[in-house]
């Protein structure tokens, strides 16, 4: 690989190592963890589901499938897609191994060694990797609690000497800030990216994930608007609405985009569990994502509620956050002065770990932030976590006031 | 990606497309498909296996696991191989998505655009659409009925200007052409690259497919042979021994190389999917896995014995062929002035497919040679599908005599 040999050892990949490894700590309390906790999958419903299917379907499980995907799974994507706005038109669906996949088959598509490309900042550090790996230049664009700062990204483009190949960004329930774009700010964002020639890739991983039905709208994806002048592509995971041990995700895009996607995809793995393609279409063809999903959305709704209840009553009043209204995560904001990374290791001495914010700043720097994740936090732990947090922040501010004195 | 963007599209890859579409063609008999036939799977097994999970186990089959494997996978992979005589030692087992995501991690690794690696002439085509996806200059070697031929492999490495990066072979049942190396070849090949720095990756998909105990030994990998002078990299598959619909594969491999390797697969999907890496984990540790390939044993002797005896039956004398001790292929030659393509136009329209042996020329010229797989051929169709084979081959020879009088 061109870029991977030349390139620095991606910083980010320690960092994802790292993640995982406080993901699963044993005897810790573990606000890290951006997946559903063990209790939340749909253990029975795939019970069910397996032992219904039939022994000619079965047998398909263990077989080879095609590159683009297994063919009844296309199908139901496409109602699925259509149900949340999205237009399938002359856009095809690739199936791919986990929406990680679809980000390394698009970097792997488009970035050449040096290519610039854009991401929001903060940004997932599993996209941060993949884009790392491949050896692109990161130029980074803040967010603000609305989605990407359109002046700053203007800025940016403006201010490079190069076209980059794309703007990757999670406008829903965004990992980790935990904000979802304004219908306004998508406008602007279209309209900033029309006739640049930049693609958009919009990552769509938790859209699934609202808390408040009325507000389901606001997820509306900026592929939805049909045809226009920004090539945007598309993608999703069923890591949040069944499971990541799945690897299973897809992309959206159009022809052209998804005829080298596939040419990709056959070098990388040649196509995707045909088993674990079965059981998805099965849940979604026997109606068991709806039912699952309301699930879903008051688990996490309710493990939200504490969180924020518990923060309101133990966190020092120099550290704020937002409450998200969907998806898993809760960004504090520290003083300017604290670094994320120093209550970290006040903190998991004390037994409770979380994510620093630089784990999501390209440049690795940017640390006054820290990511909460209730989604993998057992109800009963989240009091306790919160508690020992604020200790940790409070003993890291009375540090730095005695420094400062 | 630097390779893909700039290399001219990839033949073989649209050979792989031409290969599924053969191999699932409904109403054709078909020698093309490399893959077990669906009958053959282990469908009870795996039910059994799945429902006797613990619910604590079943959860783990939803989440996210290690990107190196899931743990016990990795330890029952180790008894595994070491009862096949390899020694684990310092090496490391990385899980992999099929054993072609081992050989595009190892391709990613090593291989900048434009750098050489060497492959035996016929090759896996699969390997080859990777090679040629990221933009590796391939060089091939012809091999014999005892494997690669050594002079041919030594006057190459002299002639070339730069060091190949790796040779790339699949000693046992080769595909496509069904041969086992000599463990005099084996020597010989390891004194060839000792000290020259080419990597050695061994592709051993099929050692477990022998139709004779006897010969089992002749399997043993040349990784071996422990510490040597020589790098190897040796991957294999559960394709064969499980189901191709699981994708599961592994590579083992010096720490150093491992690590890269781990990294790597962390840009192209994070892990393997743990549901399906736990359900051959039990495959191994609940001793499913010998008892199966006993049975697959029996059932591709016979496939194998019944294509024998009507290749003998029905084949034109100008036809021959070796006769395979282990895995899914004979290779038939053609007399020299008749293509494979030819006889493939000729015999497609009769209702029987097969893959041309172009198709496995990193060139894509030489063509006297066809595939024929009988692992996904019904026993009741092989007769009828050699009767037409012949028919088109002696259709071909006969107009080819008529042009030449």
């Amino acid at each position: 690989m061109y870029a991977f040999s030349k390139a620095v050892n991606s910083m980010h990949s320690e960092d994802v190592k790292q993640l995982m490894k406080q993901a699963s700590g044993k005897n810790l309390i573990s606000f890290a963890g951006g997946m559903p906790n063990n209790d939340l999958f749909p253990v029975e419903q795939i019970d069910e589901l397996y032992n219904s299917l039939s022994p000619e379907i079965k047998k398909l499980c263990f077989q080879y499938g095609p590159t683009s995907g297994y063919p009844p799974l296309v199908k139901s994507l496409e109602s699925y897609l259509e149900k949340k706005g999205l237009i399938i038109g002359d856009n095809k669906i690739l199936i791919t191994t986990g929406s990680l996949q679809a980000i390394s088959i698009i970097t792997q598509e488009f970035v050449n060694e040096g290519d610039i490309i854009l991401t929001e900042n903060p940004c997932f550090v599993g996209a941060l990797t993949v884009f790392e790996t491949f050896g692109a230049e990161i130029h980074s664009i803040p967010i603000d609690k609305h989605g990407i700062n359109i002046e700053a990204l203007k800025s940016k483009i403006e201010s490079l000497d190069r076209k980059p190949k794309f703007l990757y960004v999670t406008p829903n329930y965004h990992n980790p800030a935990g904000i979802i774009y304004s219908p306004e700010r998508k406008k602007e964002l279209l309209e900033t990216l029309a006739g640049t020639g930049i693609i958009l890739i919009e990552d769509d991983a938790y859209s699934d994930l609202y808390f408040n039905e009325e507000e389901k709208s606001l997820t509306k994806a900026m592929k939805s608007n049909g045809v226009q002048d920004v090539e945007i592509i598309y993608t999703g995971s069923f890591s949040k609405i069944l499971g990541p041990g799945f690897r299973l995700g897809y992309m959206l895009s159009s022809e052209e985009i998804f005829e080298k996607a596939e040419t990709v995809k056959q070098a990388l793995d040649a196509c995707t569990s045909s088993f674990m393609q079965i059981l998805a279409n099965e849940f979604l063809v026997q109606n068991k994502l709806e039912p699952y999903l309301t699930f879903l959305r008051s688990e996490y709704l309710e493990r939200k509620d504490l969180l924020q209840q518990y923060l309101k009553t133990y966190m020092p009043e120099e550290v704020t956050w937002n409450e998200p209204k969907g998806g898993f995560y809760v960004w504090l904001k520290l003083p300017s002065h604290i670094k994320s990374t120093e209550i970290f290791n006040e903190s998991v001495s004390r037994g409770v770990v979380f994510v620093t914010g630089r784990t999501f700043d390209p440049a690795s720097e940017k640390d006054d932030r820290l990511r909460l994740s209730f989604s993998n936090m057992p109800k009963d732990q989240i009091e306790k976590g919160v508690i020992i947090l604020s200790e940790a922040i409070k003993k890291v501010l009375q540090n730095s006031k005695m420094v400062l004195s």
